[in-house]
C-alpha cells in the first residue's frame, strides 16, 4: 500500500473540492439540497463534463441520465469507479461527490505515475442515487440495469408533481429511451465505488483505519404509509366525533423506535411525514409518511415492517381511519464479491466492513464483479450538513482507489 | 322572525355565491387554499369591492389590510357585519365568506324591505382571520385593536419566509401603518358577525334550528413546539446512537389525544408538523409542530398544553433531543355581549350556542357590543373540503341577518 501522497496533492483535492463548494447550498436547513435534473445537478454535470474533459477523457451521456467520462476506448472489460452528484435534502458534501471526484483524482494520479492501463477505465456519475426528488434511490443504475420498469420510472414525480419524464426533458434527456442498456452493462468488467462511511463501523473495527473495503450492504427499503381521516376544523370538532389520522402515523413512529429493539441489528426510521393540509388549526384529512427499514436479512426487514404497519392499522381502527401502504423500494442483501473484496484486501490491507446504506454498487453488484471503498468520516454522521472527511483522509482514499485501478487495469 | 324569503333571494344567493367558487381552489388538497395577501385574496378584495361600488357603498381600505363597504357616512354607533374571506390550507367554501357575502345580501334585503338605517352600516372582511400564511389568527382586528404589537406583526413571515411587511407592500399597502386603530374602533357601535355552524352544537340544542346565536368563544391557543436533535443517516446510525426528534413529536401528538380525555370540553390537535430536512433516508435534525389547544377556560387550556409539553420534554430527554415551545398566541374566553345577545334571542327565537372557533367577533368583543349568528352546517365538519351549508339554510341565515340589522339601525 503505497499510502502517503505529497502535500501537493492535498492541494490538488482542495482545489478540486472547492469547485462544488458553492453549487446547491441548502440556505434553509444547511448543507446541500442535489436532487435529480435540479438546477444543482444540471450545474454538477456540467462541472463534472468540464473536468472530464480538461483531462482528456471522452464524456458520454447515456439514455437514463448518467454521465460516462472514459480513459481509453469504451469498450468490454472495463474498469470503472465513480458514484453519484445528487443528495438527501440538506444532505453533507462527501455522500456521493466525493467518489466522483476520488474517480478523477485518481485517474491523475495513474497518470503521474505513467500507469498506461491494458483495461479502459471511466468515471461513472449515477442519476439520483438518493432518491431525494422522485422518491426512488439509484434511479439511474436502476434503469440501467432494468431493476426498475421505465414507464414505472418515468412516471415518478416530485413533490411539485413534476415527473421524471418531464423533468428529463427538460435538461435535454429523451425519455423515451429510459430503460435496460445491456450492452453498457456488459462493457463494465469491474465497478469500484469509493464512498465517504456513513457510520462509525470503520473506526470501530480500527481506530487508525483511513479506508476500509465493503463485504455487503444490508437489506433496505422504503414505505410510504398513507392514513385517510376525515379533516375538521380543530376547535369546534369532540373528541369522540374525530378520525385523526395524525394518531396512526404517530403510532408508527413510535412502533418503529420500539419495534427495532425486537430486531436487533435493524433499524427503522420516519424522517419524512406530510399531513394533509397541513393546518395548525386543522385536524388532518389524510397523512402520509414514509418508513425506512434496513436489516442485513430482507425476511427481518418485512417482518419488522409488518410489525410497525400493524401498530399503525391497529390505532387506524380505533381511531376510523383507513391505512394503504405502499412499498416505494425494497433493495435485498448485497453481498459484494468475495473474490475482488479478497484481492483489494490482499492490496491495501484495511478493514471489511458492512453497510447500512444503499448505493449504486448495490444495484450492479448482481451483475458486474463489484468492490466498495469506504473514506473515514471523524463526524460519524451522514445524511446531514454535520458529515464531514478530512482533506488528509480523502486524500489517502484517492490514493487508496489509484492503487485498486491500478492493480485492476493490469 | 320573517324567515322564508321569496324563491328569487334563492337565486340570489346561488349567484353572489358563484362568483366566488373558482377563486383560490386548491388542486391538491380539495377545497380553498386562500390566504392574506395572496393571489386569491387580492382577487376575493377585488370582488368585494366592486360588489360594494355597485350597491353603491363607500369602500375603505383601512390601514390593517381590512376592507369596509359603508352605507351611509361612516360615522359613529355604526352597525357593522361582516367576516373574512381567507380560508384555512384546503378549507371549506363557506368559513368567512358566507359572512360577508351575506352582509351584503342583508343590505340588499333592508333596501327590498324599504329600511332607512338610523345609523351607518358597514359590512367588513377583516384579514387573514385563520392565521394561515402568517401563523396568527385575526391578523387584521388584532392589528386594529391593538392586540397584537405592529412591529411583532410586520416581523411575522409566510413558509417562503415572505415577511407580512413585504406581502402587504406588494398588495399595495404601507406596511408602516399597520397598528392601532382607535377611531375605526370608536367608530363601530355594534359589530355581528355571521358565520356557518363548525361543529354539530346547534343541531344538538334543536335538531330543527337553522341559525343560532353566539353565547361565548372558548379559550383557544396555538403553541409552536420544536424539538432539535441531530440529523443522520437512517441506514447506518445505530439506535443507541439516535437523537432522533420525530419520537418526541410523535409523543407530543399521542399525549394531546390522551390528555383531553382528561380534560372534559377540551381539544388538543396537532394538525401541521415539518421534520427538518424531511428526507425518507434521513433521521431529522429537528421537528417543528404545531399544538393547537382549546378548553372554557384559559387555566385549564394552559393546564393541558403543560401535560402535553411535559410529555414531549420526557421523551426528548430519553432520546437526548432538546425542546424549545413558543407561544404563537392565545386568546382568552370570550362572552359575546348579553344583553345584544338577550335582544337576538328575543328577536330570532333560536338557539344559544357557544363556539370552540376563534373568530374575529372575539377581537371585538372587549371593545364593542359584539353578536354572533350561527348558520346551519349539515356536514359538521369544517375547516375541510365537506364543510357545507344548503343555501336555503343560508338564505335564512341572510334574513337572520338582515333582521337583526333592521333592529339594531332603527
Amino acid at each position: 500500500m503505497k499510502f502517503g501522497l505529497p502535500p501537493a496533492d492535498g492541494t490538488r483535492f482542495r482545489s478540486a473540492w472547492a469547485d462544488l463548494a458553492g453549487v446547491g447550498r441548502d440556505h434553509r436547513w444547511g448543507g446541500y439540497s442535489r436532487h435529480g435534473f435540479d438546477d444543482a445537478d444540471v450545474q454538477l454535470r456540467q462541472w463534472f463534463t468540464e473536468q472530464a474533459t480538461r483531462r482528456g477523457l471522452d464524456v458520454e451521456n447515456d439514455r437514463n441520465g448518467n454521465v460516462w467520462a472514459w480513459w481509453g476506448e469504451p469498450g468490454p472489460d472495463s474498469v470503472v469507479t465513480g458514484s453519484h452528484l445528487d443528495s438527501v435534502p440538506g444532505g453533507g458534501a462527501f455522500d456521493g461527490p466525493l467518489g466522483v471526484i476520488s474517480g478523477l483524482l485518481a485517474i491523475d494520479e495513474l497518470k503521474l505515475r505513467g500507469v498506461t492501463p491494458a483495461r479502459p477505465v471511466a468515471v461513472a456519475c449515477f442519476l439520483e442515487e438518493e432518491g431525494g426528488r422522485f422518491g426512488l434511490p439509484c434511479l439511474g443504475s436502476r434503469l440501467m440495469t432494468g431493476t426498475v420498469d421505465p414507464d414505472h420510472a418515468r412516471r415518478l414525480h416530485d413533490p411539485d408533481g413534476v415527473s421524471l419524464a418531464d423533468a428529463a426533458k427538460r435538461s435535454g434527456l429523451d425519455p423515451s429511451g429510459m430503460g435496460p442498456d445491456p450492452a453498457r452493462l456488459a462493457s463494465v468488467g469491474t465497478f469500484v465505488e469509493l464512498h465517504i462511511e456513513q457510520g462509525r463501523l470503520l473506526t470501530a473495527a480500527d481506530p487508525a483505519a483511513v479506508v476500509g473495503i465493503g463485504s455487503e450492504i444490508v437489506a433496505h427499503g422504503r414505505w410510504r404509509i398513507t392514513v385517510t381521516g376525515q379533516g375538521n376544523h380543530a376547535g369546534t370538532t369532540r373528541w369522540t366525533d374525530r378520525h385523526d389520522p395524525m394518531i396512526p402515523a404517530a403510532a408508527g413512529v413510535l412502533a418503529a423506535r420500539r419495534e427495532i429493539a425486537n430486531f436487533p441489528g435493524a433499524v427503522a426510521t420516519v424522517g419524512r411525514i406530510h399531513p394533509i393540509p397541513g393546518g395548525t388549526n386543522v385536524i388532518a384529512s389524510s397523512v402520509q409518511f414514509w418508513l425506512d427499514a434496513r436489516h442485513e436479512s430482507a425476511v427481518v426487514t418485512a417482518t419488522l415492517v409488518d410489525a410497525i404497519v400493524s401498530a399503525v392499522r391497529q390505532e387506524a381502527a380505533a381511531e376510523g381511519c383507513a391505512v394503504v401502504v405502499q412499498r416505494e423500494s425494497m433493495s435485498d442483501r448485497v453481498v459484494l464479491d468475495a473474490g475482488l473484496g479478497l484481492q483489494l484486501s490482499a492490496l491495501l490491507d484495511v478493514p471489511v466492513i458492512p453497510t447500512g446504506a444503499g448505493h449504486d454498487a448495490g444495484i450492479l453488484a448482481p451483475h458486474v464483479p463489484t468492490a466498495m471503498l469506504f473514506v473515514r468520516n471523524n463526524s460519524g454522521i451522514s445524511h446531514a450538513p454535520e458529515e464531514h472527511a478530512d482533506v488528509a483522509d480523502c486524500v489517502i482514499g484517492v490514493d487508496a482507489l489509484a492503487d485498486v485501478l491500478e492493480e485492476l487495469v493490469k
